[in-house]
């Protein structure tokens, strides 16, 4: 946790910039960063300003802080990220991670390889999603939250939906079979789709490159999602 | 498992060309590829040659290959990375990230926000390093095992081993407080140092500083380890 976190509509304000601190975000900070009375620890309240806040008071189980928010978060990625959907195990890591490298779109899609039973678990329901958000924001120092969308249809997404999305982005699909190399900081927007395991069939890549994506490859090794996704945001951005 | 790999010592050959597979590579051919007879299959020999590996039999708890290794696997990442020993739980992920991207020489070091309990976990224990290896190797398509080298104690490490193992690489370290900007594809082999959770202390800082080590920064966000490998990895060599 290198930043903590306020909600302004959850959270216990009691005056514009003092806020009571309780649970995981109270235990984390004395018994992680062991502070005390006094000391100030980087804060920001979700989707807002970042800056510090300062203990002024600790109790059993709370800390009060009073917070001073004098710059902005790091910029967003100018990214969109369309991505089948990842299997359970995988998903709240690999929407932490995002959250840590600053992607703010993110959809989340059908594809033929994804199996069906992934979109009734749990882990998609907006208060896990929010979770995993919050822990990558935390690890990283930033307070925007990034929007997950979920598409449970491929076609009709893909159809009427991507090309708006896509706007005048470069757009591109990572796939193991790409010939094209992935371009290096394009200086551009991008969107960018990535497939499951084993990666989209050909008739999901016809539909992409239909509306203007190139399939572009990572080099001569198959990356695990969890892997290709920090590997192509450096690529694209670092 | 992009890659069945075989082992030229452990592994049941019934001629030079000719290979018996059983256990958890038989149940992955025909279960998740469905592979049949007669089907073609990438394949390549531990720290050897890679080609395709046909189905010539099928019985009920394993398979015959026919190996024809005509090409060497992709070239090795010229990075050596000495890292500070994550904990167990993100262990095997991190080596099998490792592996998939072609890091070749690992050592595992020791440092102050090390807990000292991590280095008496079974993680450790060379079989089930070996297991996380070639499962990056199979995810990627490589054959060439990594080394992984324990360092149980810092300063011994940097004192005495470090400047030769470094020798005239360009000699970074990944920190959180760094200034420097790392640098993108500097055309050379890199040393990467890459602290805890919480990073280096200063002391530990200094020592690489010492030894011609600069402190390079990611950019305004703070990555997990497991996030940031690959960043870095896709920086220097993508």
């Amino acid at each position: 946790m290198n930043l903590i976190l306020i909600d302004r509509e959850k959270d216990d304000f009691t005056s514009p910039t003092r806020v009571k601190v309780y649970g995981r975000r109270f235990e984390h900070i004395t018994k992680v960063h062991r502070a005390c009375l006094g000391d100030s620890l980087t804060a920001g309240i979700i989707n807002g300003r970042m800056g510090t806040g300062t203990i002024t008071d600790i109790s059993t189980d709370h800390l009060e802080m009073e917070l001073v928010l004098d710059h902005d978060p790091p910029p967003a990625l100018e990214m969109t990220l369309v991505m089948a959907l990842p299997r359970p195990k995988m998903f709240r890591r690999i929407l932490e991670a995002l959250a840590s490298l600053g992607v703010k779109q993110i959809y989340l899609i059908n594809s033929w390889r994804v199996e069906k039973g992934f979109w009734s678990t749990p882990v998609l329901e907006q208060e896990n999603i929010d979770k995993a958000l919050l822990l990558g924001l935390e690890q990283a120092g930033d307070t925007t939250m990034p929007r997950v969308h979920l598409r449970r249809f491929f076609t009709p997404f893909v159809n009427e939906e991507l090309d708006t999305i896509a706007g005048r982005t470069l757009r591109l699909a990572a796939h193991p079979k790409g010939v094209t190399t992935c371009p290096c900081h394009p200086g551009t927007c991008v969107t960018l789709a990535m497939g499951p395991e084993g990666g989209f069939i050909q008739k999901e890549i016809d539909s992409f490159e239909r509306l203007g994506f190139t399939c572009v490859t990572l080099g001569p090794r198959i990356l695990r999602l969890e892997t290709a996704v920090p590997y192509l945001v450096s690529r694209l951005f670092a």
